[in-house]
């Protein structure tokens, strides 16, 4: 039996020592290929109903397709116009365009006839104003993993993909200040910092197929937002082109510019509505000398949460992430993935990483925090590791509880921000609330963020289920001014539920600053905003 | 001579025990008055060349102030309005509005006839949207702190201050989130944090005065950027009064939300030209436990860069501050504050802060720093103060170079933002530039931001020396892709300056957000948008 070994040289290792007594970690590998992890992402937080694009129009959810727009339709001298600016990157293969009329979760499917890959900003400009010209609609895609529908066409827009638009601009190793396209993948970017002795500012599950670009449309939250924040800060500078082709230079390479209006904030977050993000830059921070993975078990989400309190405390500085998952989610890892759980069974159980400067000291405020916990009661059992596999056996309890879920039937996802001493309070009133209709009700996520994954499974897809969760999730969590989505975005699924979280002068001065921007609505329609305000 | 030597038995109080044989710390007060304090900080960073609002519209330079728009004329109907709303709380004695009516550095006067200091939102609201309807200009009012005439009114502006909206809404300690009205001023809240362990997530020389709403509508960097990043990240949500009085309540207490854009960026930085930000939700960060201070020389700029970079990766999630000043401010020091140089005399000087939440783990790190910066003779002397008061006056060799100017005559001020590698050749080139025409050409900042303060002085007031300075160093900073104002704005004295930082096409799109949300332009006319987009 592997565990993590203990060492007699005291401080860490003798917490490790101690813990060790309950634990009994499986070394059951993670998912071996880079698509098996990113599926186990991108089913975690997502409705899985069918949203079947182009179809009828029959209303099926407030998430179904409205009717199509009257935009334009492709012509054959539209075509030629493309081949002409794009020659050999104008895609009307059928068979090619499938991976990108479909999103990653095979829940919307688009029927564009087009692809485009343009490989520079001027390339992008000269495409939108062509369409803008012609009134032609427009999906931008970047890696297509987005979870809410919001990166494939509705109807037959046109895709324009950034794939190809993949350089690195440049980088300041002073300034930690990355500069690039944005269609750069996000994991070719972390490889190209860690050469460098740097970080990217956030990390997902995605990050093999995701691109810059389309995490900062998104506003992309990811594993690292407790420790470095959110995009908003991160993001130094956009370069974007607005829906008439117009070229928006606002790619800054500098911590503070008050000279007028921060017109990037726009774009970031706006999901492809409001303008095509072409170049990127952001501030990355020193990669981390030391890392550490603690897994604990708690017998009360109270108590859960003094650990947080504790764990900030204590940890300060060092402490990375701060993640939960509830004991249903370690039924499912048991069932279904056969990881055995490396304490002893418990209510709750937490991740927690550092990540410093000096390992003597990361370890020796882990073993402080460690030992207050286990003497203050707050932490029933647990279990440490600093050597990579191992830290990354640990973080598989997390993070495959999503891949667990897939094995359950069917499961309704949700990605709920609540003040964060309410956010099991929501799974708990769920299971209440639908008692023997569902198979399970599980929580789990981000405690250092707020933000809950609640996700109901039954073995088939459930109308009656589905009626019983909505709006009930969404009410509950507006009554405590929470958000019905905290990272994922709006696109076509949840953009009708957008004031459960925003008033209507809010969602109306929205509608504003997409017609300022954007009056035909070519980009990205059907998305973000609801039928109502467009 | 002395260097920092190096001690076998190591650790920091080794170090601070050599080096103090070396150290001749003065410790002449701190300006003991908050005012003083306030003054000193004011006068860093701005022209001090007076703009006479409300003259006959002579021009003498780009930032004086244009002819008044035609807005309507206060009248007795009016004042009976504001009565009834605002009872007791509508000012029009003229000895009471002076101070209102003029900046903090004398250097812009406006003719205000009225001051509004509502209480609530719902009041605020009333307000404008009267004022909308008939067509009265508002300049909002906070601490009326600014550097570049943003926060008084330049005609007849009716002002509406914010100082009586000053309650504290609400505190989560397990997230850290606050939240507040926008008038109150940020030590007090600095004050309620620190009681609960928490810190605000910014600092100002000016926190005695300045008010969290003026805060974010400047979006204020301060002395913790470099730890906590900007407002844009740490602001969770705002309340914002629009110009006709809708109430635009953003007011999320969530650190994820992604419902549609993120409105609130709109109004952060826009130095209430869009909306009156009436109230605020912001990220605190634990208080730390630990703080130490040093106080280093270098033989050039170079090997200051290099002992940053050094010092970010050692010190790494410690480092609070890293900022600089050079031998002209240490002169100024000397001559005109009688401060005496902790160390021996060095071109440069940096003031390195550390926070944590382990004072021994703190210490050892920057013993590590101290001991590699010395061996690589990156640092040719130093001293560290780990003690409040001594910590102070290591400090105050930073934070009294400004009161030192004042001392000098006339001082011509710049707050430019650049590649941190060329904050000083900036200074260097306008030694070169000016020769003999200057008394004195400084610089001294935050390196962490790459955020230089550039102060050229003469013993008058100097319209010859002023034309040689600009557009010399505007254009200097445009060629190098820098920022012409870094933290503090463009307000009326800047306004028409923003093109060497912002391109055409951006300043146009802030002219239609600033048309989409005050169609009639009566919020702060004059401010942040040159005058050929309004």
């Amino acid at each position: 039996m592997a565990g993590i070994h203990i060492l007699r040289t005291s401080r860490l290792r003798s917490t490790l020592r101690y813990l060790s007594r309950f634990s009994s970690i499986s070394l059951t590998a993670r998912p071996t290929t880079l698509s098996v992890n990113l599926c186990s992402r991108f089913l975690s937080c997502s409705h899985r109903h069918q949203v079947h694009a182009g179809n009828d129009g029959q209303k099926v959810s407030p998430s179904a397709a409205p009717q199509r727009l009257s935009f334009s339709r492709l012509t054959q001298d539209d075509l030629a116009f493309f081949k002409k600016v794009l020659p050999g990157r104008t895609v009307t293969d059928p068979d090619l365009l499938e991976s990108s009329n479909v999103d990653w979760l095979k829940s919307v499917k688009g029927s564009s006839e087009v692809l485009l890959r343009p490989e520079t900003t001027e390339e992008v400009s000269q495409i939108l104003s062509y369409c803008y010209s012609r009134n032609l609609a427009i999906t931008p895609q970047g890696g297509n993993t987005g979870l809410v529908g919001g990166s494939v066409p509705v109807y037959d827009e046109i895709i324009l993909s950034t794939a190809q638009m993949n350089k690195i601009l440049g980088f300041d190793s002073v300034s930690g200040i990355l500069s690039c396209q944005a269609g750069c993948v996000l994991e070719n970017l972390s490889l190209y910092l860690e050469e460098r002795d740097f970080i990217m500012p956030l990390d997902l599950g995605s990050k093999g197929s995701c691109q810059i670009g389309g995490n900062i449309a998104t506003n992309a939250g990811g594993l690292r937002l407790l420790r470095y924040g959110s995009l908003r800060g991160t993001v130094l500078g956009l370069e974007v082109v607005l829906a008439d082709g117009r070229v928006l230079d606002c790619l800054n390479k500098l911590r503070k510019d008050n000279t007028g209006y921060d017109l990037k904030q726009l774009f970031i977050g706006s999901e492809g509505t409001l303008g095509v993000i072409t170049a990127v830059s952001i501030l990355c921070p020193p990669k981390p000398k030391s890392v550490n993975v603690v897994f604990l078990g708690c017998e009360s989400f109270q108590k859960l949460l003094q650990t947080f309190q504790l764990c900030k405390g204590m940890l300060g500085e060092i402490l990375s992430a701060f993640e939960f998952l509830d004991s249903e989610c370690m039924r499912l890892l048991n069932t279904h993935l056969k990881l055995a759980n490396p304490i002893s069974d418990c209510p709750f159980y937490i991740v927690i990483e550092t990540s410093g400067s000096d390992s003597t000291h990361d370890e020796e405020k882990l073993h402080n925090f460690l030992e207050k916990a286990m003497t203050s009661s707050l932490v029933a059992d647990g279990t440490v590791a600093t050597e990579d596999a191992k830290m990354k056996t640990l973080w598989s309890m997390r993070e495959r509880v999503t891949e667990a879920l897939t094995h359950e039937g069917f499961t309704y996802k949700y990605d709920i921000s609540l003040p964060v001493e309410q956010i099991y309070q929501l799974v708990t009133d769920m299971r209440s609330h639908l008692g023997t209709q569902a198979k399970s009700v599980v929580g789990y996520g981000h405690v250092g963020d707020g933000n809950v994954h609640l996700n109901v499974t039954s073995p088939a897809k459930d109308p009656a289920l589905l009626a019983s969760i909505e709006p009930f999730v969404y009410e509950w969590t507006a009554q405590r001014q929470g958000s019905i989505s905290a990272e994922h975005g709006l696109g076509l699924k949840k953009r009708n539920c957008i004031y459960y979280s925003k008033g209507r002068p809010a969602v109306a001065l929205m509608g504003d600053i997409k017609a300022m921007l954007d009056p035909k609505g070519i980009l990205n329609p059907y998305k973000t905003l609801p039928d109502d305000v467009r």
